[in-house]
Parts: structure tokens; sequence; C-alpha cells
């Protein structure tokens, strides 16, 4: 797919579209009149375009959810056939696409999950996760990490621990929020990854205990956070969770949104470290966002307390035909075409070693870190102290050093997912070899742009 | 497209579809071990069928969604070019036809409701609607009626005034419940309409002058409320929210999520009052759910609040290239094909005049009440008191009536939108003047179950 060019440029029209979208479409996360959003005229495989001749590789996968890349055939074509047999029915019907659907997803998520319950997206999936752990229970909060996301609805904004929280905190949302491990940057003060893991679970029991365990519904987690920064948790971790939450009846939530379907070279990213949650929720790879889809995997135990008492949550495109069409058509191309297995190998052979080449020769990398197509470069002004090259949520002048970077990215060809102080390295799981190779050439050359902050 | 015939039944396929649903497809609103929902095997039109040779006319519009009908050509053909071409593209780009359908809509809100924030649905909707509101004034508190729905994730349950909230109701979640008019179970023992506006605008402004005005950000209603009874308000409240609304500085939503698009015979219910909100929530009939997508229309002096400062909430799919293109095909078509304007015909020409008939012949019908495609019949077991057929949120025995109603319609060979004790006409825009006849016909003769129950 990499040899596909774009048509010839047109100008003319792109400027047409983006005057149209600065006329009346209003961003997400954005000061309206701050933003000039790129207008895209096409996209394929690793790659999209603009109306100006310009080509970018795509190592962001939109908000990390193109996992089979831009316009696969064999879902492009299962929506077609399924658009032109039925695009929607309501959810009260059992419908084939749906049906098969839900049997696909159950095939690969752990234990018992073997019942879907359809969503929109991500967020309602967590919506709907916590609902149900809430109504399992009868108990009132939720515990999230900090360094988290997990949507943008009003419960799941009150779970997420990064800055997009606070203009929707609502304080009285029934969230705590505690300190999840990540050794480069450790809450507590740890030296090895056993360490770190000990006391990780050591400050999740403590907070349990004074919060009180019987308060507490479900204990939400991103079986490795993402836009939070991609931090794979250490060995041993996952496995305390389950330990903690068996011990207090607690319900596990593994919000597997973005770590899910492939991303990090196993279907789920649960499979790395074999711990089964009561609840997991999934969007994004699963049908790479082709049509907006979501939901939850939900424990038998769980499902039963639903059995004789009607499940208090529900939404118009639950199951919405034409996305279940693509779904099932995704999973399906994705066996078969071993794309889960090329995530994992493209991180281990070309994106792992190839990030950890780049951290030796760029003094403003201070450290790498993923699995699959799922990793993170660490940023920062002072290898020794570790000083972010941008401070947390930094804005204006303070971030410049982060757009100067993001910028000579884009003018090497390549289209990186920038975050606070860290690029995202985050392909499609299709990403070629040499894919793969030329996006981290672009971003070893942008790197001098980082280094030249460097102190010390 | 009444001239359709199903294909040859297949039960043993019906019967396949069922088995994987059950065992894997977790329902909406239902206790799973209670329901055994129809596999249905296609859909065109005003008719969908089953896998057993049952043709069922839908006077339900799925969830009151499909205003197009079932697999409108048109739209059809747009989905499958659109998949052809781009399927999915993050939220900061900008795109041909993201720019186009949110042109076709701002062309359509009124006033200066230009801005539009696409989602996937109607709860984010109005998630993002509230949200906007509170940033812009910076109070805390939501007024909604308790005859109301709003949607299913946590904002928007809260906000919902039906037993649907009871399960999730936060308590603490800065949402007050107040009456709205509604006159034929007048909160305000009117005998008049008039009366009855001007007793629910004194309802609502003692209301806030009790919450404290500076403390609320915005009033939202459903225009015509819509799963709460379709209950059009009397002239001059609108109006008179408006200007409580401008008295004190607070946003006003109109959430037309299912009065929008053709519903009521116009565009936007407001149409019929030509009320100007702040903030106009839609989703359902924008497409008719061929693709999940919803969206919040903002007006010049909110959209401004954010022109310098971050808009914080945000969706991996909002404006949704695929959603969007069906968006633009189905707004073209209806306006191409009249769509609007033959909602409001067979509302004023059979609709209207044919439930008027059937209320006179059965005394189980307290009232008929509605426009364009959009009418309740509301069932009562007493004329005189008008006590409700079933208890409001009757379930088990209590609401065998209504299940036993439901019942005969369906033989009958019409699908209907039953809710408590009333059932909705709620056939697409596109129904033809034979169908909607078909349809009353058989409510008609269903009708017998109701009025066996009715006492004095």
């Amino acid at each position: 797919m990499s040899t596909h060019s774009a048509p010839a440029p047109d100008p003319t029209a792109g400027a047409a579209v983006k005057a149209a979208d600065r006329a009346h479409v209003f961003h997400s996360w954005s000061a309206q009149g701050q933003i000039d959003p790129p207008a895209i005229a096409g996209a394929e495989g690793s790659y999209f375009w603009d109306y100006d001749g310009n080509r970018f590789l795509d190592f962001s996968s939109q908000l990390v959810n193109t996992n089979i890349g831009h316009q696969h055939p064999k879902v492009v074509a299962a929506i077609q056939e399924q658009a032109a047999k039925m695009c929607t029915l309501a959810p009260g019907f059992a419908v084939d696409v749906r049906s098969e659907a839900a049997r696909l997803i159950a095939q690969r998520t752990p234990g018992d999950l073997d019942k879907i319950f359809f969503t929109n997206g991500g967020a309602e999936a967590v919506e709907n996760a916590v609902r149900m752990a809430r109504v399992h229970t009868g108990r009132p909060k939720a515990l999230s990490a900090y360094r988290s996301y997990h949507g943008a609805t009003n419960a799941a904004i009150n779970l997420t621990g990064d800055p997009r929280r606070w203009a929707s905190d609502s304080a009285s949302a029934g969230v705590v929020h505690f300190w999840a491990p990540f050794l480069y940057r450790s809450p507590f003060h740890a030296e090895t990854e056993e360490q770190e893991r000990d006391r990780a679970l050591r400050h999740l029991a403590d907070t349990i205990t004074f919060e009180g365990p019987q308060t507490i519904a479900a204990i939400i987690l991103e079986t490795v956070p993402g836009t939070a920064g991609i931090m794979p948790p250490p060995p041993g971790y996952l496995a305390g969770v389950r330990e903690i939450c068996d011990q207090y009846g607690i319900v596990l939530i593994l919000d597997e949104v973005m770590a899910g379907f492939g991303r990090t070279g196993r279907w789920f990213a649960r499979d790395h470290w074999d711990v089964t949650p009561d609840l997991l929720t999934f969007a994004k790879g699963v049908n790479s966002g082709y049509v907006p889809i979501g939901g939850v995997a939900i424990s038998a135990e769980i499902a039963a307390t639903f059995d004789q008492r009607p499940y208090p949550g529900g939404l118009t495109y639950s199951g919405h035909p034409l996305a279940c069409a693509s779904v099932v058509a995704t999973l399906t191309a994705m066996e078969e075409e071993g794309i889960v297995d090329n995530a994992a190998a493209i991180g281990e052979q070309v994106i792992g070693p190839g990030l950890r080449e780049i951290a030796e020769r760029h003094p403003s990398v201070g450290e790498v870190r993923g699995l699959g197509v799922f990793w993170a470069v660490e940023l920062v002004r002072n290898p020794e102290t570790r000083e972010p090259l941008v401070p947390y949520n930094a804005s204006g002048p303070a971030n410049q050093p982060m757009v100067d970077f993001a910028a000579a990215v884009k003018r090497g060809g390549l289209w990186p997912s920038v975050v606070m102080n860290r690029t995202h390295v985050v392909p499609p799981c299709t990403v070629s070899a040499a894919e793969a190779k030329d996006g981290l050439a672009i971003l070893d050359e942008a790197l001098a742009v980082a280094d030249a902050h460097v102190v010390g």
C-alpha cells in the first residue's frame, strides 16, 4: 500500500473544504479561533494526503483507531454490502451481523466475558461498564488512575485523570483517583519494576482501606494507559489488582478502548499478563472506527445480575447493523491476514529496536517504552532530572518546543501523535517494516529540534 | 415501496440468528432472561420482515429514527460511495462531507446557530450542550422536565425525567426537575391551554427564583416531548421560557433529537412556534440513523466563548465522514422529495383525522395529540377520571393490558411504539397515505383489547 500516490493536487478544492469547515464545524478540544484544520482529500493503508500534494505516513492511526489501516478493501466491501441490505435496526431485534459481531468479539475476550453490550464508542462503553458495576455491587464509588483517559461524557470524563477532566469535574461524581505504576516518573520513588509494582499495589490497597472497600463498586484501568503515556504495567501489577478486587468484591474493569484489538501485538493487551477482568471496554480497533461502535464485554456473573432485572441503560444505535458488519469484516480480515502478529513483529523487530537506537543518539529522549505498535517517546529537557521538555499541560509559549518538533515531523512527511512532552509511535497494525523504518527515520531527524532544548 | 414483498421465509436461518443473539448480545433496557428478540431479515421503506414470512408496517420508525424510511436508495448509495472514498478521519481535520453536512444542518437551524459540533448520537449531544452551557455561564445547575428523555450517559440520564433515570440517579448531578405543560394531565389543575401555559410559566419562574437564577446554567426541554408522551406545548409556552431565559442569562437548550428533521412536519419542531434556542441538539432523523451521528447546533454567542478558550469536550468519531456523507444525502433527498411536507400532510390529512375518529369509537382512548408523523394515543381505564390503562412504570401483571394490546397490533401486521399506557403513532416521514390508513385500521381493530379494560 505504500506505493499509493496521491491524486493530482487541487488547492482550490482544499481551500473550499477548509472555508466551509471554518464556517460551520465546531471542533473537539479546541479554541475554535486558534485552529487551522488541514483539509484532507484521501487516505489508504498507512497514508493520507491533503489537497496540496502532501502525503503523510500516519504514525497516529488518526486517534489511535485505524488499526487495520485506511480503507481496507474487505471492510469497505462489507460496509457497502450491508448498506445495500440493512443500514439500521433498533436494538430490540436480533440481526445476523449483530449476533455474529458479538460472537466474534466474545471468541476473543478472556474468561467468561461472553455477553457483549454495544455502544457508539468508547466513552459510552465506559459509562455503561461503570453503571453495570454500580448496580451489580450496590456500591457508589469507582476508582481510576490519575494518568488515564476514559472518554468525555460525564461519568467517563470524571473517571479520566488528565487535564481534560477539569472543566467538567463534578467533584461529586463518586470517583476517587489513585496512582498507577509508572517507573520512569515513579509516584512511589521506586528504582526497579518490582519495587514499583509492590509499592503501587500497596498504595492501591491503602487507598481502598481508607475509602472503605464496601463503598467501592469498581476499579477501572486502561490495561496499558494510552493517551496518558503508553506505560505497560510491571509484571504482576494487574494480577495484584485482580487479587485486591477479589478480596473486596470490587468489579475490575479493564479499559481496552485504545489498547485492544491488535494495538499491543495481541488481541487484547490483557493477553500479555493473562489477567481476566469482570468487564472489558472496547471501541476503536474493533472496526478501526470505519463506523462508530464500541462496547462492553460482560462476565457471566455480572450478566446474571441483569437476567431477571432490567439493565438500566441503552441507546438507539446499540448493535448498529452497519457498524456490526464492519466489525465482522475487520476481525475476519485481521485473523486471515495475520495483522495482530504483524503488529507484534513490527514492535519487536523494527519499532522497539529502532526507538532504542534513537534514544541513544538523542539526549532529548528520556525513555522509550511500548509493545506492538503502541510506543511512547518521552522527551526531556534534562535527561538527569527527567524534567519534561514542556511542563504538564503546557500551552502557548511554554509548549513551543513540542509545537516546533511536531512541525518538523510533518515537514518530513510523517503525521505524529504528540501528547504533552511525548510523541507516541502508533501506526496501523498493518504497517510494513519499510514504512515503520521510514517513519522512524523522519522522527530521528526531527528530534534535533528537541535536542536543541536540552540543558546540562 | 409498499409493493415490496418479503423474500421466501427461512425459519432455520432465523432460529440461528436468534440463538447467536441469545448467546452473545446484551440488550438495552432489558432483563436479559425475559426477552425474546424477533430476528429480522430485511427492511424497506415503511416495512420490515422476519424470517418466518411476517412483514410489519413500521409505525415505530424503529426508535423514532428512520424518518426517511428503511433503505432509502440515495442514502444507501451515498454510504457506499463514501465507504469507497474515506470511511473515517480524525476530528482535527477538515473533510469535504463533514463541512457540507455541517453547512446543510446550519442552513436549517434557526437564528445564528451556525456552528455544528458532531457527536455519535443524542445522549452525547445533550452531554455536550449542557457542558457548553455550564462553561459559558460559569453556573452549575441545569433544569429539565419530569416528563422527558434526554439519553442514557451520566449527565443525560440525570436530566431525563422518566423512570430510566432512577438506577443511575446521582442526586448530586446538578439537575433540578420541573413540570412542563401537559393539559390532559395538568400538573397545575388547568382547564384551558392558556391556563396551562400561564401556570406552567409561573411554576418555572418560581422554581428559578427559589433555586437562584445565578446558579442555573441551562434549561433543557424537548421542543415536543417524545418518549414521555408527545405533548406539543401550548402556544406561547416556549416563547415564555425563552423570555425567562433571557431575563436571567440562562442558556435555552431545545432537544430536537426525536422531534427534529421532519418528524413534526417541519425541519425542526421549534419552527411551529418560531422560538430560537441558544443550543439545539439533534440525532436520529438527521440521517435516519443509517450511520450513528448526532450533534449540537451552537449560537454565535456561545461559540464565541470557545473562540480563544479550548472547548473541553470531544470524541474520536466527531464528524465521522461516513456518517456525514449519509447526512448530506439524507437532507438532500428530504428536500428534493418533499419528505418534510409529506409528514405534515399525512399528519393533517390522514393521521390526525383518523386518530380523532378512532378516539370517538373507543372508550379506552382518552386523548390523541400530535403533529406531523408524531402522535400519541393515550389509553385509559376510565375516560372520566383519566386513570391510565396501566399505572405509571407498570411491569409484570399490572402491565398486561398494554402487552396484550401490543400483541394484537403485531398480529395485525403493524409494529407499534408502545410506551407505558400509550401507543405512539410515529411512522417514517415518507409514509404514504395508503400505508398510514392501513396502520390506523390495524390499531382501530386492536383497540378492542384496550376497550375491554375500560370501567364505568
